[in-house]
């Protein structure tokens, strides 16, 4: 049952969506769809491969859907000084750069985006680089990227006129959708396999009122229920198959130019997880070089933790032309994943943008993490791959001293409490993971220490702490 | 020692704060000082009561001084499309409002401020209210209220060139401290009591490098003992004592008036813990007013937790001329206070602006959290006082249908997930605590139910749980 299908038996004369200035397009055979003649699953029908939202208007120089890069960019500078909530996201103010609905104003938001770009003056002069940054996701609403690319989906879910939505998820996803399922009025059901649920990850879920079914079958038997389910019943689907969550996430490549006065960064630095991210970054710079906003497009490497490294396995085993799934395991939770439903999006970001993709161990992710929290920033571990693998690309020399580097920051470190506690306590790494690495942990552990309760004992510990 | 006299021992020719436009005044016995004069413990010499921020030029109308309010408003709203770090930040956007640094380039900022404003439309509908909002400064960086306050006390440590900075808190406080320090470069010190520690509540102060004492000693013995150790070593102390904390922590008073095009809401209601976030709300709309920004003030009406309320028990027992200290105890963590700092100056907030204090039970924090969550909305407990609160003066008819009245959320639902988990698992409140709640909290709670894996199966679960 389609999208189209389904609404022609609710009451609504309009879809919502604008079926004229996009269609999909899919990344394995190229046969091209209109938005409305999806299947459920989102799954292409000719070869099953995922799709991608396109813009045919856009490829017309001088066409009147092309939108003009020197008039646009004194509109998105207007609309950060607007009181208005769709130009307060960080997502729809950049509406004609993702023209999926006929009116913005039906947008489902809660302010997502407009991230903080921040200088990250330590490791810059650590790893000898003039000009670091992160660019840090996990300041969204719910704590995760995520959020950019749902208020895009959910609002597709809004706009076709559905009640509710699902995706499979234990993480980040199914916090996001919740909250923006919740804002839109529209129920969410979460899947989950059944044993070993992580409270900790369900409680945004289930604050946000969704509704959670443990079923006795791993993620994998998941996914393909929620397939069948939303085939049968007016259910929406938001797992990263649904080609427009990548819409919303291929944004803050526009804030990144933005911030760069639309010069670009050398290279951009991502985690690799399921790989929507990396493939949404791609797609948001390879548009704006189309439509003249930017002149080039920045590297794009992606790394891996070195026990959830399909990718990396792909590129080295395969030359990034077939993929084989992993038995994933990293304690970096929200990149354990084994079979990355964005792959071959992910590979032509890297490829067209000539990046690399690489692994790094549970050591290198628990130590860079806590080099970013000595910089006053919080992120999730899963973020952390990103300086890690800087630093390998540094020590190869891929990256030059005055190279203008970004790290894309996933997630905020409230999303896992738990491995900032462990790692601090020295609970986090095995021995034979923090071998040779042991000098450099005990430098940045920052435990409790109890002390006798007078002014000389407290300024003792202060000092005997220093870095 | 002083700050001045912690200074002369250094080798800095400028203190880098701006001792001309900004003194210092008690609020018990109105004592003037400098800035530069104040004691490390910033009690009054004269009577040991805390002091107020004061700009002497503004009370001089057409003085060089005071703020031309029409050039202000159009200067802040230039400001928001500016890509520079200390425009960006929502709370030194407002620098003239806190013209306490020389340059304010060398403020310590993590691009704090800038917090949404939400719609919240369920809650409206079912108290028919036309006009309610949420002004949730959870989204700051840290997750709560306390970003703003710091970037502002931090700056002047900085400015003074303190090396070290410390503070008594288990919770947000020490985790926007911790942030801020590293942002700074400056070394943190969190002391604790030995013991009861809540280590999901340390794990921000941890990621961010503070070095934390665990005492054999109660919360009042780490403050006395603080008190102690900044008298005598060069650490500046950055609890609410500190008046350049609520310097910023008034800036999102600037924010709201912003948000309704200077008009201002009818109504600001805030949760009562250590009572600085009323009264630097109440210090901004007193001085936008003063300054000629506004035409009236909000009323502020603070709402308590029921375990840990004294100063309703101030107004109720003692006109809220004295307060007696409380044994508090409540789920709400962030306001488990019962001794609150910045009493007085709370009160003065409440009594100018006509507004209201009271308590709520923890059986009604629990069902307005999870209301404010059905609206997309995740907040920590302590937040969601004011929603309950508001339930009840709507219910007294102390609030009319026809208000604006805006909600100050003041910390990220991730701060406290164990909360969330433990309502909706049902292991929250006690018997006694839920009586006479029963059908409304079933009807909200929303635990993860085991289901056959089959598309019927998940159907029926969803369809059981509508709400």
């Amino acid at each position: 049952m389609s999208a189209r299908q389904k609404r022609s038996s609710a009451a609504n004369l309009s879809s919502g969506m604008n079926e004229i200035l996009h269609q999909l397009c899919c990344i394995g055979c190229g046969a091209r769809i209109p938005g409305a003649a999806a299947r459920s699953d989102f799954r292409c029908t000719v070869c099953g491969e995922l799709y991608d939202v396109e813009y045919p208007g856009w490829s017309q120089r001088g066409g009147q859907d092309r939108p003009n890069p020197g008039g646009l960019k004194w509109v998105l500078r207007e609309r950060r000084s607007s009181t208005e909530a769709v130009d307060q996201s960080g997502v729809w103010r950049f509406r004609e750069l993702l023209p999926i609905l006929d009116n913005f104003g039906n947008a489902v938001t809660l302010r997502e985006g407009n991230t903080p770009l921040y200088h990250m003056t330590r490791a810059a002069r650590a790893l000898k680089i003039d000009q670091l940054f992160a660019k840090h996701q996990g300041m969204n609403p719910t704590g995760s990227f995520k959020d950019t690319g749902m208020t895009a989906a959910m609002s597709v879910a809004k706009a076709w006129g559905f009640e509710c939505v699902a995706c499979a998820s234990t993480g980040n996803t199914s916090a996001a959708m919740a909250a923006y399922a919740a804002r839109a009025g529209l129920r969410s059901l979460v899947l989950i396999p059944e044993g070993k649920i992580a409270w900790g990850k369900l409680s945004q879920a289930m604050d946000f009122g969704a509704v959670t079914c443990q079923l006795k079958t791993d993620f994998d038997g998941c996914l393909r229920l929620l397939s069948q389910i939303v085939n049968e019943a007016p259910i929406y689907l938001l797992n990263s198959v649904n080609p427009y969550r990548l819409e919303g996430q291929k944004t803050p490549a526009f804030e990144i130019a933005e911030a760069f006065d639309w010069s670009v960064p050398d290279h951009l630095i991502v985690p690799g997880g399921n790989l929507g991210n990396s493939s949404a970054l791609g797609k948001g710079f390879r548009e704006m070089l189309e439509l003249g906003l930017v002149t080039k497009m920045p590297k794009i490497s992606v790394i891996q933790a070195a026990g959830a490294n399909p990718l990396v396995r792909s590129f080295r085993e395969h030359q990034a032309a077939s993929l084989e799934p992993v038995v994933a395991d990293t304690r970096a939770t929200a990149i354990r994943i084994g079979n990355p439903a964005s792959w071959r999006k992910a590979v032509r970001a890297i490829q067209e943008t000539g990046g690399w993709c690489l692994d790094v161990t549970e050591a290198e992710i628990a130590i860079a993490k806590a080099e970013i929290g000595a910089e006053g920033l919080g992120c999730e571990p899963a973020s952390a791959v990103t300086l890690a693998g800087l630093k390998k690309l540094r020590a190869e020399g891929k990256i030059t001293s005055g190279e203008t580097v970004v790290l894309i920051l996933t997630g905020h470190s409230l999303k896992d409490a738990d491995y900032t506690i462990d790692f601090h306590r020295g609970t986090l790494l095995k021995e034979e993971e923090a071998a040779g690495r042991e000098a450099e942990i005990a430098a940045l552990r920052r435990d409790a220490v109890a002390v006798e309760a007078t002014p000389d004992a407290v300024l003792a510990a202060l000092k005997g702490s220093a870095r």
